[in-house]
Protein backbone atom coordinates (compact mmCIF):
# COMPACT_ATOMS: atom_id res chain seq x y z
CA UNK A 1 0.00 0.00 0.00
CA UNK A 2 1.19 3.34 -1.11
CA UNK A 3 0.58 7.15 -0.41
CA UNK A 4 2.04 10.51 -0.67
CA UNK A 5 1.95 13.98 1.14
CA UNK A 6 2.53 16.76 -2.15
CA UNK A 7 5.53 15.49 -3.55
CA UNK A 8 6.50 12.89 -0.71
CA UNK A 9 6.04 9.11 -1.08
CA UNK A 10 5.90 6.08 1.22
CA UNK A 11 4.29 2.89 1.07
CA UNK A 12 4.23 0.01 3.50
CA UNK A 13 3.30 -3.81 3.38
CA UNK A 14 -0.02 -4.53 4.27
CA UNK A 15 -1.47 -7.47 4.67
CA UNK A 16 -4.87 -7.63 3.55
CA UNK A 17 -6.94 -5.33 1.18
CA UNK A 18 -10.09 -6.16 0.89
CA UNK A 19 -12.80 -5.32 -1.84
CA UNK A 20 -16.30 -4.14 0.51
CA UNK A 21 -18.98 -2.89 -2.71
CA UNK A 22 -19.21 -3.42 -6.35
CA UNK A 23 -20.86 -0.68 -7.36
CA UNK A 24 -19.18 2.19 -6.65
CA UNK A 25 -15.73 -0.11 -6.72
CA UNK A 26 -14.92 0.19 -2.98
CA UNK A 27 -11.91 -1.21 -1.19
CA UNK A 28 -10.79 -0.90 2.23
CA UNK A 29 -7.57 -1.15 4.45
CA UNK A 30 -6.19 -1.09 7.73
CA UNK A 31 -3.39 0.69 8.56
CA UNK A 32 -1.44 1.68 12.25
CA UNK A 33 -1.65 5.00 13.36
CA UNK A 34 2.31 4.78 13.58
CA UNK A 35 3.42 4.12 10.28
CA UNK A 36 4.22 7.29 8.10
CA UNK A 37 1.60 5.96 5.24
CA UNK A 38 -1.25 6.70 8.03
CA UNK A 39 -0.10 10.70 7.91
CA UNK A 40 -0.12 10.74 4.31
CA UNK A 41 -3.33 8.91 3.89
CA UNK A 42 -4.84 11.06 6.56
CA UNK A 43 -3.66 14.57 4.49
CA UNK A 44 -3.64 13.53 0.83
CA UNK A 45 -7.08 11.48 1.16
CA UNK A 46 -5.78 8.91 -1.57
CA UNK A 47 -3.74 5.59 -1.56
CA UNK A 48 -2.84 2.87 -3.75
CA UNK A 49 -2.91 -0.40 -3.55
CA UNK A 50 0.07 -2.97 -5.80
CA UNK A 51 -0.94 -6.58 -5.41
CA UNK A 52 2.06 -8.72 -4.99
CA UNK A 53 2.78 -12.16 -6.69
CA UNK A 54 4.41 -15.02 -4.95
CA UNK A 55 7.54 -14.49 -6.88
CA UNK A 56 8.21 -11.04 -4.46
CA UNK A 57 11.60 -12.16 -2.75
CA UNK A 58 11.76 -11.96 0.95
CA UNK A 59 14.27 -9.32 0.85
CA UNK A 60 11.62 -7.10 -0.89
CA UNK A 61 9.88 -7.65 2.91
CA UNK A 62 13.03 -6.32 4.80
CA UNK A 63 12.96 -2.35 3.92
CA UNK A 64 9.23 -2.12 2.93
CA UNK A 65 7.37 -4.14 5.59
CA UNK A 66 9.87 -3.84 8.82
CA UNK A 67 11.27 -0.20 8.18
CA UNK A 68 9.63 3.29 8.61
CA UNK A 69 9.76 6.18 6.55
CA UNK A 70 11.03 8.68 9.01
CA UNK A 71 14.56 6.65 8.73
CA UNK A 72 14.53 5.73 5.13
CA UNK A 73 14.22 6.56 1.57
CA UNK A 74 10.95 3.39 1.12
CA UNK A 75 11.22 3.78 -2.68
CA UNK A 76 14.95 3.48 -3.13
CA UNK A 77 15.46 0.72 -5.67
CA UNK A 78 11.92 -0.23 -6.08
CA UNK A 79 10.76 0.21 -9.77
CA UNK A 80 7.53 2.26 -9.74
CA UNK A 81 5.57 4.71 -11.77
CA UNK A 82 3.60 7.57 -10.69
CA UNK A 83 -0.45 7.24 -11.07
CA UNK A 84 -3.25 9.70 -11.70
CA UNK A 85 -3.39 10.70 -7.66
CA UNK A 86 0.37 11.04 -7.25
CA UNK A 87 0.72 8.31 -5.50
CA UNK A 88 3.74 5.30 -6.05
CA UNK A 89 2.22 1.94 -8.33
CA UNK A 90 4.96 -0.74 -7.91
CA UNK A 91 6.21 -2.67 -11.14
CA UNK A 92 7.97 -5.41 -10.31
CA UNK A 93 6.60 -8.58 -8.49
CA UNK A 94 3.30 -6.58 -8.73
CA UNK A 95 0.04 -7.98 -10.91
CA UNK A 96 -2.20 -5.51 -10.62
CA UNK A 97 -2.52 -1.63 -9.08
CA UNK A 98 -5.56 0.27 -7.78
CA UNK A 99 -5.25 4.15 -6.42
CA UNK A 100 -8.30 5.48 -4.37
CA UNK A 101 -9.76 8.36 -2.76
CA UNK A 102 -11.01 8.19 0.86
CA UNK A 103 -14.82 7.69 1.41
CA UNK A 104 -14.87 7.21 4.88
CA UNK A 105 -12.90 5.66 7.82
CA UNK A 106 -13.53 4.30 11.43
CA UNK A 107 -10.80 5.15 14.04
CA UNK A 108 -10.02 1.59 15.65
CA UNK A 109 -8.30 2.52 18.30
CA UNK A 110 -4.48 1.71 17.56
CA UNK A 111 -5.21 1.60 13.43
CA UNK A 112 -7.34 3.23 11.54
CA UNK A 113 -10.15 1.60 8.54
CA UNK A 114 -9.94 3.55 5.78
CA UNK A 115 -12.86 2.63 3.21
CA UNK A 116 -11.74 4.43 -0.55
CA UNK A 117 -13.83 5.12 -4.22
CA UNK A 118 -11.51 3.36 -6.42
CA UNK A 119 -10.45 5.65 -9.18
CA UNK A 120 -7.64 3.80 -11.38
CA UNK A 121 -7.06 -0.03 -12.18
CA UNK A 122 -4.23 -1.21 -13.93
CA UNK A 123 -3.54 -5.48 -14.95
CA UNK A 124 -0.09 -5.60 -15.10
CA UNK A 125 0.03 -9.80 -15.53
CA UNK A 126 -1.53 -12.65 -15.07
CA UNK A 127 0.11 -14.76 -11.94
CA UNK A 128 -0.75 -15.70 -8.07
CA UNK A 129 -1.23 -12.70 -6.12
CA UNK A 130 1.16 -13.22 -2.56
CA UNK A 131 -1.34 -13.82 0.06
CA UNK A 132 -0.83 -13.68 3.87
CA UNK A 133 -0.97 -17.00 3.79
CA UNK A 134 1.52 -17.79 1.50
CA UNK A 135 4.17 -15.43 3.12
CA UNK A 136 3.62 -17.00 6.67
CA UNK A 137 4.07 -20.66 5.82
CA UNK A 138 5.69 -20.42 2.47
CA UNK A 139 8.01 -17.71 2.98
CA UNK A 140 8.41 -18.29 6.95
CA UNK A 141 7.88 -14.16 7.33
CA UNK A 142 6.99 -12.82 10.39
CA UNK A 143 4.27 -10.38 11.19
CA UNK A 144 5.20 -6.55 11.64
CA UNK A 145 4.54 -5.37 15.48
CA UNK A 146 2.38 -2.93 13.61
CA UNK A 147 0.26 -5.54 11.72
CA UNK A 148 -3.14 -5.87 12.55
CA UNK A 149 -2.75 -9.38 13.34
CA UNK A 150 0.41 -9.55 15.60
CA UNK A 151 0.38 -11.12 18.71
CA UNK A 152 3.62 -11.01 20.81
CA UNK A 153 5.14 -14.96 21.75
CA UNK A 154 4.06 -15.75 24.99
CA UNK B 1 -21.86 -15.50 9.79
CA UNK B 2 -24.95 -15.34 12.08
CA UNK B 3 -26.85 -13.65 14.07
CA UNK B 4 -30.17 -13.11 15.96
CA UNK B 5 -32.82 -10.76 16.85
CA UNK B 6 -34.89 -11.58 19.82
CA UNK B 7 -35.37 -15.73 19.82
CA UNK B 8 -34.85 -15.52 16.06
CA UNK B 9 -31.62 -16.51 14.60
CA UNK B 10 -30.27 -16.07 10.83
CA UNK B 11 -26.84 -16.51 9.23
CA UNK B 12 -25.57 -16.19 5.72
CA UNK B 13 -22.31 -17.28 3.94
CA UNK B 14 -19.64 -14.37 3.32
CA UNK B 15 -15.94 -14.42 1.60
CA UNK B 16 -14.44 -13.09 4.23
CA UNK B 17 -13.96 -11.76 7.79
CA UNK B 18 -10.93 -9.70 8.57
CA UNK B 19 -9.12 -9.32 11.53
CA UNK B 20 -8.39 -5.12 12.29
CA UNK B 21 -6.65 -5.40 15.54
CA UNK B 22 -5.50 -7.09 18.27
CA UNK B 23 -5.66 -4.75 21.48
CA UNK B 24 -8.22 -4.93 21.73
CA UNK B 25 -9.75 -7.62 19.08
CA UNK B 26 -11.90 -6.47 16.73
CA UNK B 27 -13.36 -7.76 13.62
CA UNK B 28 -15.01 -6.46 10.87
CA UNK B 29 -17.39 -7.86 8.25
CA UNK B 30 -19.31 -6.53 4.93
CA UNK B 31 -22.82 -7.30 4.90
CA UNK B 32 -25.45 -6.41 2.09
CA UNK B 33 -28.26 -4.70 3.23
CA UNK B 34 -30.69 -6.41 1.36
CA UNK B 35 -29.69 -9.55 3.82
CA UNK B 36 -32.09 -10.54 6.80
CA UNK B 37 -28.28 -10.59 8.87
CA UNK B 38 -28.26 -7.03 8.02
CA UNK B 39 -31.04 -6.19 10.07
CA UNK B 40 -30.42 -8.56 12.64
CA UNK B 41 -27.41 -7.50 13.21
CA UNK B 42 -28.34 -3.89 13.23
CA UNK B 43 -31.23 -4.54 15.90
CA UNK B 44 -29.52 -7.09 18.43
CA UNK B 45 -25.91 -5.26 18.03
CA UNK B 46 -23.80 -8.53 18.42
CA UNK B 47 -22.74 -11.45 15.27
CA UNK B 48 -20.41 -14.25 15.68
CA UNK B 49 -18.06 -15.90 13.02
CA UNK B 50 -18.12 -19.82 12.19
CA UNK B 51 -14.77 -20.60 10.45
CA UNK B 52 -15.51 -22.91 7.95
CA UNK B 53 -13.24 -25.55 6.99
CA UNK B 54 -12.07 -27.04 3.69
CA UNK B 55 -14.73 -30.19 4.04
CA UNK B 56 -17.31 -28.10 3.82
CA UNK B 57 -19.59 -30.03 0.93
CA UNK B 58 -21.11 -27.56 -1.48
CA UNK B 59 -24.67 -28.59 -0.01
CA UNK B 60 -23.67 -26.59 2.50
CA UNK B 61 -23.98 -23.12 0.21
CA UNK B 62 -27.21 -23.76 -1.17
CA UNK B 63 -29.56 -22.78 1.39
CA UNK B 64 -27.21 -21.12 3.85
CA UNK B 65 -25.15 -19.29 0.91
CA UNK B 66 -28.06 -18.41 -1.80
CA UNK B 67 -31.35 -18.55 0.02
CA UNK B 68 -32.82 -15.90 2.69
CA UNK B 69 -33.55 -16.60 5.69
CA UNK B 70 -37.18 -14.56 5.04
CA UNK B 71 -38.08 -17.59 3.03
CA UNK B 72 -36.73 -20.70 5.02
CA UNK B 73 -35.20 -21.34 8.59
CA UNK B 74 -31.38 -21.34 7.65
CA UNK B 75 -30.31 -23.39 10.53
CA UNK B 76 -32.45 -25.92 9.93
CA UNK B 77 -30.73 -29.44 9.85
CA UNK B 78 -27.36 -27.12 11.14
CA UNK B 79 -25.41 -28.28 13.88
CA UNK B 80 -25.42 -25.28 16.20
CA UNK B 81 -25.28 -24.08 20.02
CA UNK B 82 -26.15 -20.46 21.13
CA UNK B 83 -23.40 -18.17 22.28
CA UNK B 84 -22.79 -15.76 25.45
CA UNK B 85 -24.70 -13.82 23.12
CA UNK B 86 -27.34 -16.27 21.94
CA UNK B 87 -26.26 -16.04 18.31
CA UNK B 88 -25.67 -19.69 16.56
CA UNK B 89 -22.34 -21.03 16.57
CA UNK B 90 -21.68 -23.76 14.15
CA UNK B 91 -20.30 -26.99 15.23
CA UNK B 92 -20.29 -29.38 11.82
CA UNK B 93 -17.55 -27.88 9.76
CA UNK B 94 -16.26 -25.56 11.64
CA UNK B 95 -12.73 -24.56 12.74
CA UNK B 96 -13.41 -21.75 15.49
CA UNK B 97 -16.02 -19.43 16.63
CA UNK B 98 -16.20 -15.98 17.98
CA UNK B 99 -18.78 -13.28 18.71
CA UNK B 100 -18.66 -9.36 18.84
CA UNK B 101 -20.84 -6.79 19.84
CA UNK B 102 -20.66 -3.52 16.82
CA UNK B 103 -18.34 -1.15 18.02
CA UNK B 104 -19.03 1.23 14.58
CA UNK B 105 -20.05 0.99 11.08
CA UNK B 106 -19.97 2.49 7.67
CA UNK B 107 -22.52 2.82 5.26
CA UNK B 108 -21.15 1.89 2.28
CA UNK B 109 -24.42 2.13 -0.08
CA UNK B 110 -25.29 -1.45 -1.08
CA UNK B 111 -23.08 -2.95 1.97
CA UNK B 112 -22.32 -1.91 5.66
CA UNK B 113 -19.34 -3.10 6.97
CA UNK B 114 -19.78 -3.87 11.07
CA UNK B 115 -16.90 -3.31 13.08
CA UNK B 116 -17.08 -5.70 16.24
CA UNK B 117 -15.44 -6.23 19.57
CA UNK B 118 -14.85 -9.76 20.05
CA UNK B 119 -16.54 -11.08 22.89
CA UNK B 120 -15.98 -14.66 23.17
CA UNK B 121 -13.56 -17.34 20.98
CA UNK B 122 -13.39 -20.90 21.05
CA UNK B 123 -11.03 -23.41 18.85
CA UNK B 124 -13.21 -26.29 17.91
CA UNK B 125 -10.20 -28.18 15.62
CA UNK B 126 -7.57 -28.21 14.06
CA UNK B 127 -7.66 -27.63 9.96
CA UNK B 128 -7.56 -25.51 6.92
CA UNK B 129 -9.96 -22.76 7.09
CA UNK B 130 -11.99 -22.71 3.67
CA UNK B 131 -10.71 -19.58 1.72
CA UNK B 132 -12.78 -17.63 -0.78
CA UNK B 133 -10.31 -18.68 -3.51
CA UNK B 134 -10.56 -22.44 -2.15
CA UNK B 135 -14.53 -22.37 -2.62
CA UNK B 136 -14.05 -20.70 -6.50
CA UNK B 137 -10.87 -22.37 -7.47
CA UNK B 138 -11.46 -25.73 -6.08
CA UNK B 139 -15.59 -26.21 -5.23
CA UNK B 140 -15.96 -24.15 -8.36
CA UNK B 141 -18.48 -22.65 -6.48
CA UNK B 142 -20.06 -19.88 -7.17
CA UNK B 143 -20.96 -15.98 -5.83
CA UNK B 144 -24.10 -14.63 -4.79
CA UNK B 145 -25.95 -11.52 -6.13
CA UNK B 146 -25.13 -10.30 -3.23
CA UNK B 147 -21.64 -10.56 -2.28
CA UNK B 148 -19.09 -7.92 -2.35
CA UNK B 149 -17.13 -8.89 -4.91
CA UNK B 150 -19.83 -10.44 -7.51
CA UNK B 151 -19.72 -8.74 -10.70
CA UNK B 152 -22.61 -9.77 -13.23
CA UNK B 153 -21.38 -11.58 -16.60
CA UNK B 154 -20.62 -9.51 -19.68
Amino acid sequence: MTSKEDDRLNGQVINTAIQVTSEPPRVAVIINKKNLTYDYILKSGVFAISVLDESTPMKFFGPFGFRSGRAINKLDGILFKKGATGCPLLIEYCLSVLEARVFDKIDLGTHTIFVGDVLTTEMLKQGKPLTYHFYREELKGKSSKNAPTFAPLK
